[in-house]
């Protein structure tokens, strides 16, 4: 981190990424990356032309009023942030937050919108998923059970992708069995790449106009590339109306890390 | 209520919802929310930039005239806000208005753009719909009407989500036993959330470049969601050309309320 | 009409709508307005934000420009205003202009658009046809044609709707034979609204991305929507593939109507 | 023309439109207009915020840029220029460019988009396309190729309209022998409108989204539009996937008519 | 190159292109531009407004920001630049960068977008795509082996066509060996272009919303269009659902070609 501005921000130049920190009282973070009934939003933004007329230090100003806004919601909500820019098209940076109720995400993101901060930002995109019980894996042969419960590879997963799924009304209309019959062979398609790409999935219909999100972490985007190839190429795939559109591809980044880039 | 903002506004800091305070003369409310013939305008806005650099004061200002706008056309007219941003894209406010006339949402509509307010605001989405004796459930078996007719669960909804639904040319061509049938079937598979998730239908067409407008209100999003999940899954949805595009997601909010969210 | 600026503008108070005001040597509106052969063009405008900056008496003096542009083209053009704001999406206002040549309406729109008062507008949309003597109606039987002759209800129309309609290529490829068929049918499932509801069809193919301009004034909305409905369930609307997109709903207003809400 | 800016202009009020001035030494227009192998570009632009702030004398001297760099590539460019204004959605200006080379085409464009005039003009859109000799001509009978051979009406054709086209894979997947059989019976649907509309073809796949550019000339409005509508009837029609969007309709100018009507 | 701004540049006029400045350590180009499994990224941008006001010497400093940028990041990437202007919609500069790894190339384009010369910028569009081994081609006859093995025409290749494409989920669907027999098809429809026509495939499945970015260098536009309409008829082209949008054309210039372009 660079000194000179790490002294403006006041934080020790050896901070770890915040929601590392233990000094801080937090939302169990834990618990709301993995349990069921969450809710989760994406919310992407790029800077409007303001920011980029900002000089260093008035910059630093902004970052340190972001850096007060998501610590003072840390209490009820878990934050991450991406960076985008670069590698998507019309955004810059991503939030994903979750909640055990959608208000608190609202709280947090009007206070964000609304700070000096969020000022520079353009809305670029907004989705929300709820996450749930595993659906058809309960049916599933043990084997299967027993390799989606190994843990992935150790290690950083710098690249983040976003994907949000319409499935067509035909899914829909498919009897439960039929699903689980594709969900197995889709699985089972996916499972090579078990260890080296890591997946969350949300559930949105309703909640906005799609039916999935789906969230992958991953340090080799070769095989993340692979893994979707994979899933192309099963049945249940024809049952997609929407793949992407947008597909958010980006760098998980610690909140002190996003600073530093944006503070240049 | 933040007191220094409201003594500027000239309000008592315990005055309630606007809509809900009796000293004001109002249209009948009850009335326009109920009764079929009614027309109801969905008018979603976007701040501009200019309302980005105002201050706490200048604000509050504007924030005045929004109010003033809203009391001046509550004769005629049913007035319900909502708060968008955060949870929606491209829209920070949503205004439902019912009226027996078109032409007075219009009145109020361009008052409240040519108001020193309105001047901060992009229009980001504008739909109508007219209320009607309900279609099909006249020919619904009794025990579905007589849970149709059950109060939904007391207490605040503080969700709502609006989303404009469009037929295929198909369904139009349906004859009205067939429609009917498919009806039952979709009615049936919402009974289960009938107490959780409050629901009014709009009939847009010709209105506008949809069919229906759908507006549910719900204090669980959850139950929502496997409510919209059930009614992909009966067979009337596969005659759905555009569901959502907009999906607009709120909270709903008394004017007070609103005001007190945008003077921060 | 508000005397202030009335006086400002020179006019009388008294002063009807200028199309209706004999005062004027003017284009024979009538023929222009019921002859075939004639070019329609409709041409929908927003505010810029220039606008909403413009104090009252800046207002005025551009809104006297807008009537100058227009009494310099009467001679030879039928203009009509409709207040759009509102009630569609992304326009105020809209011009609809007939002529005998569409150099004549291209003319106009330059003069307008260069004026000072178009330097407020940005182009929303712009469409056009052209009246032709009915296609399928001498086939009818003898009742559908006197029907199709009766006037309709006297009185003031006040709410326009102008829906723009591609056919799709299915419908070109049928023989003229099967389209007079089903246009018999939607012309019966149109006849009772025939009192309520005033039509006026405009032919674009070639002219614009669609082929056909549909123009509704009616004072009740409901049996505007209920036609629409109607029209959606016969035959020929299957071979529609695009309905809208943009719906523009207004209201009619003569030109001294629109300066006097534009000046506030 | 105007005499106050065409002195400013330097030019003498007399002068007639640029190309067909034999006192500059010009690309061969007739030869670029006629081969085969010519490349033609269409790129329509509107005016931004700016030009309508500048005064008179401002607008004339940036028009004698626009004509001074129209004149530098007159050596190997055939450039025509099109008023849209009025008649079409979001553009003001259509420049049509014929080389033998793309490169000489882009090195005009990239110097009126940098010149003082350029800095005035957003683009609109920019389509590409290659002229061919006929394909299916050749193999017509010899009726058909007499008339086709026979001039067009002569006198002016003010009118101009340009129609991208894309054909659908369905098109491209059938022999050459069925295409040809449809093409016949599309050449003559069109033959009564050989007269009165000009029609030019240009070959687009791979230079641009579309598969054809038509471009039309009319002083009937009316024949081009039935024109259009008897190509649609035919079978060939039902292989196009996409038509128009846009549809650029204009008026064929001469450079200083353009500058004429632009420096008011 | 103009002798005043390469004197401010600082940079000698005979400098050729600076990938083939041996004078500079770079990444082995050669390498990233042959291998497999090598990221590809293109990002196209447009100039904003501020960048039409600049004056030469402003626009030669900031010229000379993007140089330093672009020779900071050249140790890890290969670094391409085309001119879009006047050929492409709504871009101008189109950069195409290798890497081994994608998150250099996020350095690199947050580098560009974040320096003075990047604030000029709006980024028009981003893709990317990834080099793998060919996936057909071992199977094909020797005969075709060879002729993709022969080198192309020697000489300048100034065009160059960049084509996202993305194939239809029954084309993923089909079993290898159907998608190998067309893919012959499709490769000997190509082979008469080898020689004039250079291509280059990049995989993109999950990491855009596209699966294939196509990329061609040509001297001969017409040459590439029947390349294309050749494998428009080829039976493997009925599986693509989308083709372009956009399609980038521009021509292949080394950096101080761009800069001495952009600084007039």
């Amino acid at each position: 981190m660079n000194t000179q501005w790490a002294r403006l921000l006041g934080i020790g130049v050896l901070a770890v990424s915040l929601w590392a920190n233990g000094a801080f009282a937090a939302a169990d973070r834990e618990k709301l990356l993995t349990d069921p009934g969450v809710y989760g939003t994406f919310a992407a933004y790029a800077f409007n032309d303001d920011w980029g007329k900002k000089e260093g230090a008035a910059r630093i100003a902004l970052l340190t009023v972001l850096k007060g806004v998501v610590e003072q919601h840390r209490e009820k909500l878990a934050i991450d942030l991406y960076l985008l820019r670069g590698l998507s098209d019309h955004a810059d940076i991503l939030f994903r937050v979750h909640a055990g109720e959608m208000r608190d995400i609202q709280r947090f993101l009007v206070d964000l919108q609304g700070s000096a901060f969020g000022k520079q930002l353009k809305v670029s995109g907004i989705m929300h998923g709820l996450t749930k019980k595993a659906n058809y894996v309960p049916g599933f042969p043990d084997e299967i059970k027993a390799e989606l419960k190994s843990p992935s590879d150790p290690g950083a997963k710098p690249y983040v992708v976003v994907i949000p799924i319409r499935k067509s009304a035909d899914w829909w209309a498919l009897d439960q069995d039929k699903r689980a019959a594709m969900m197995k062979e889709h699985t089972e398609a996916a499972l090579p790449y078990h260890k080296t790409v890591k997946r969350k999935l949300y559930h949105s219909t309703g909640l906005d106009d799609v039916d999935f999100i789906t969230y992958f972490e991953t340090s080799k985007l070769e095989d993340f590339h692979n893994l979707i190839l994979s899933l192309e190429k099963v049945k249940e795939f024809q049952y997609t109306r929407r793949f992407g559109h947008p597909t958010w591809l980006g760098t998980a980044k610690a909140l002190d890390e996003i600073i530093e880039i944006l503070a240049q």
